[in-house]
């Protein structure tokens, strides 16, 4: 399988209809999300500053939508590093085999992911040691 | 095809890791969603007190998750009517042929909803009339 790489990553800008009842953000997904949600988690609450994920995936897709606040995303190839500021309302898409960390630039950030497998605990790459051997292992496969 | 019953409606709560990095909250979805989700969106930034909804479906099935603050979700079949307190973390799934209307209680009240298909105009029920009218034409078939 060909390693995922940085190049083809880019953000998608979701639909948002505000107005004085609030501002509502829709995400078709059976056109934007190449996969079957399987899952999604969110996190929220986060104090401004603080780091999150720095891992990565063998096998799970993820969509990262943004939903309030700024949350800047830096993923990594193990060898180039690549950092996108995710406002809200936007979306990236992060294929396996790539390692990301998400920072919580505002207080009201918080961020929604769609996966496209349960949870699995040894799906985690959990340093780039591991992100660079498991992607050296697919280039010679 | 049965109508959609109120007795049936009941809250899911979603599993959550609180820390002081922030909260996570987990939802299953081949688990606790009856229906692949072809589309998504989310409300927030509603003024507290706030109503939105009053609607129906004919054919979508919606998954609502009450993401932060309290949200009143008042559901009528036309003939009874039952109102859930949906606080932070808790989900319900509405099927089609019922009538909600949500209550944006809390400032900080934000929903996200996932649905069986994509954003069709001629889907919406608009008034209990015509639910009435849809519910009685399902009995009879």
């Amino acid at each position: 399988m060909p390693n995922a790489t940085l190049g083809s990553i880019e953000i998608t800008p979701l639909p948002t209809f505000p107005d004085p009842r609030g501002t509502l953000t829709v995400a078709e997904i059976a056109k934007l999300v190449p996969f079957t949600v399987q899952r999604l988690f969110y996190v929220q609450g986060v104090p401004e500053g603080i780091t999150r994920g720095s891992h990565g995936h063998y096998r799970c897709r993820q969509f990262l939508i943004c939903q309030t606040g700024i949350i800047s995303v830096e993923i990594t190839d193990g060898i180039a590093s690549k950092t996108f500021s995710l406002h809200a309302n936007q979306a990236i898409l992060i294929e396996p085999g790539l390692y990301a960390t998400e920072t919580y630039t505002t207080p009201d950030a918080a961020l929604l992911v769609l996966c496209d497998r349960p949870f699995e605990a040894e799906d985690y790459i959990k340093s780039i040691e591991e992100l660079v051997r498991f992607r050296a292992a697919q280039a010679s496969t």
